[in-house]
């Protein structure tokens, strides 16, 4: 399967007979090469409907615009469908924002590196500088943005806005452990992934190794999430957990979590940036 | 989703563009409503293709037969299609066969008195008697086939044949501790499902847990399979997996085993009885 | 190990050095050989220390009455311990209580048939009489005692109470679905165990499996805690979790989550069988 | 805990009664504050007892060399002890080898630099240059020794052996493709830690990977070993396993894999140099 000649195909609507036929139709119509397909509905009868589909370029009769223009017209009309069509040639852009632990980041920076997440960084931004050194190592921009105090967040949103500009994609939270204001939010809808170190929803907000410790729990967990306007509560995309015991203390406790919160948050990031994660109301639904 | 208007096409064939697009326009254009759909490919180009498909029937134009005959004529000979229809209506019917080890066996008959497997139960057979009670309790029939050594198997397994005859789809060997001979597992190809207390293809044959023991693994498994000639090399359906220690004598892996076995063997037989596995060669697609 | 003939030691007081010391000395003074130990610090410098033996009785010198006074004296006295010692010949006796479902009720029951549950079983009680006959086809005593509104609460655990009687040692809540009154559940301090259809703290209370699909978590999960006065907050014994997708209705997660209910609770019961468990607060110690 | 102040006691001898009284008694009376015990039998009777102690040093009243000599005397001999006490303050010297594949080299490297582990790292041996620029930009040593084909294995290993002199403790196959001479391995007993991207005993030797997409398996796993004279039968440390499916290519087991490897070996890795790792013949007690 060549990478380079990928296309993905992402759809949603009303649910109703006959929508696979007349995409997969439409597809082998013009020469695509349907890879992989997945859909799911939410109740066949008057539920929402969602696909996607993977397909390879090389043998469709169509540039891209006029194919797309072609689907809307000959099948996404009919069924009111929201749909968009991509390029896996086109890496999607991906800005990381920490503050001051880097496992997630490095994680991250790491998978990048080795090829397994196709996406361009354009940068970096903490509010510690502690990761300078590292991200430059890997020839990614790295931006310090301080906000020491929540009278300062306007001004460093504003300041990361201004660095992310038109740059980015989507955004990860790799352990930002600021709360985004709900304007910063709102300019990317569905589109800032975060990763919380708890199994959500048990122990929101601050310091959730500590709340697991004091509440006895014997298994531990991490949670990828977009974030949305209210704190902890956005769409899950994915989550894992670990066995824990009595003998574990708060820093075992952020150690073990640390392993988890990295293999959680490369997953949905990867997931993301393949575009198999749709969101609906305030669920996703994952391909993967 | 009405389990008993619920229709199932099982596919495999050569890969080709167009395969997805003609059987849903197919079952659109009579009426199908497809519910479910899985595919796989080996290969885009020149692989073998695997496709499941489920769908409601009330809205269907044609009677079974004939909406058999149509798809035959329609779709799968121009694509050169291996394929069946099947109706969830139809129950699957289960032998089971067992040693002297009931877990496994009673696991099967508890799910399926609370109506998780979709099976009818002709018979349960077991070389030794210990079930018997416990077997005509969930009101199943029991036989006893006693088999002491290696020359009763021909005379046991004529003995078991005269019992299934044409009474039953498939058979689970839930613990059934005896080789089976290769003229009785070709009469049921891929449809002998056994447990083996191992994960596969570590530590074949007899007495698994005390291999794991000498060997000083620090996780145990376990495998289910379908039976070939074989001796557990046929094509897995599914494993999983548990932690040890050194604390662990040969019995605590019995007994840690024995919870892998029932919920592997379970998931295996539901997975076959809603015909969600397919074989290819030695190996399976399981459409979970 | 001949568990007829194994004694256990439960040993609770402030850290200080020497305890173990002074621990072991003693059993080996008298005879007795130590099979294993565990002990847990809350803080080695004024925190509370646990410890657990196992140790052979046949070498003992001294009548069990005359050993525990001889602890007493010789040490327990001077590191002002809170301590138990007690004897696996005599089993524990555990009632069961329960409502419509009886998966975790079974599963306890058929591991106790099975030798795995070393306890003597006086009484099932359940507030519906669906599982009579199989209760009654272990040879357990079964009782219906009805609840179908609050205001019968007080009559019923009266009732539960009369045949309880000085019957059982613990008593398993094996998804009893009403909420025990304050002066019930202070009868059984550390001595009722719950098991909870989720992972806690998240989702306490009514129907956790429909929370948790409304929150469109991607794992569900089951604990085992003992109950004290305030709902799904007791000590948390064990714990864990499966994974979900958003294919997942309410009724598959209900379907795996029974299974994760059995094994937790199964787990849970054995280690309170075998004195594995220690209570510290609101946390467990588990020496498992 | 003050790591710089901690001490360890390992012991391994004939099992027989006393053995945790008298050296308990001993640590306590010399001032010794034991903070972990954890202890195994193999059998009570005439079995291998093995036993590991942390404790604090600040009140012991002997010297380290004085202290070592007065257990000799007043415990060790007594009881045929095989033992050695450890200093934590003085860190274990790890040397890292490794082949093309640098996933399990830099996970331990990055762990080392965020105090995870606690190791000094003399070298990092490779026989390609791929890891150069990466291991020295964490500041530890890098040499290139190239082996090329098997007639250069003795000259290579020379090569190495001169640079790991006496400057290592133990040494870690992190992914080291080569096969070391039984000479090699002669050198450090129980020192040589490799991971396998397998779980084994499944898939001895090479392309593992491959091997087991062509079982089709439906887990994966990885196994940190001692390495010993026979390919890939040294004592099992520890073993973790994944799920896959039938959609999973060869390259897909191999990502999968990558991260159980780092998580197994790193694993492995702390608990040999925090020496919780007994070797008792072909396995290992693991106090972790």
């Amino acid at each position: 399967m060549n990478p380079e000649t990928l296309a993905r195909l992402l759809i949603r609507c009303p649910d109703r007979p006959g929508i696979v036929a007349a995409v997969t139709a439409f597809l082998f119509r013009h020469g695509a090469n349907i890879t992989e397909l997945d859909q799911h509905s939410t109740d066949p009868s008057g539920g929402r409907f969602f696909m996607r589909l993977e397909f390879q370029t090389p043998g469709v009769d169509l540039a891209p615009a006029e194919l797309e223009r072609a689907f809307q017209r000959e099948v996404a009309a009919g069924f009111a469908m929201d749909w968009r069509m991509s390029y896996a040639a086109r890496r999607p852009r991906m800005a990381i924002l920490l503050s001051a632990h880097d496992h997630a980041a490095l994680e991250l920076l790491w998978r990048w590196q080795r090829g397994e997440l196709r996406v361009d960084i354009p940068c970096v931004i903490a509010n510690h500088d502690r990761l300078a050194a590292a991200a430059r190592a890997f020839g990614v921009p790295f931006h310090h943005v301080p906000q020491e105090s929540p009278e300062q967040r306007a001004q460093a949103e504003g300041r990361m806005l201004e660095i992310i500009g038109e740059r980015a994609d989507f955004i990860v939270l790799a352990r930002y452990m600021r709360i985004l204001s709900a304007d910063f939010v709102a300019r990317f809808p569905s589109r800032i992934i975060n990763i919380h170190h708890s199994f959500l929803p048990a122990f929101v907000g601050a310091d959730p190794y500590r709340q697991a410790y004091e509440r006895g729990v014997k298994i531990i967990g991490a949670t990828a999430h977009y974030v949305t306007e209210q704190l902890d509560q956005g769409p899950i995309i994915d989550q894992d957990t670990a066995r824990v015991s009595h003998s574990d203390e708060i820093d075992d406790l952020r150690r073990l979590g640390r392993d988890l919160e990295r293999q959680v948050l490369a997953r949905a990031v990867r997931w993301h940036v393949e575009e198999r994660v749709l969101v609906d109301g305030n669920k996703t639904i994952v391909f993967s």
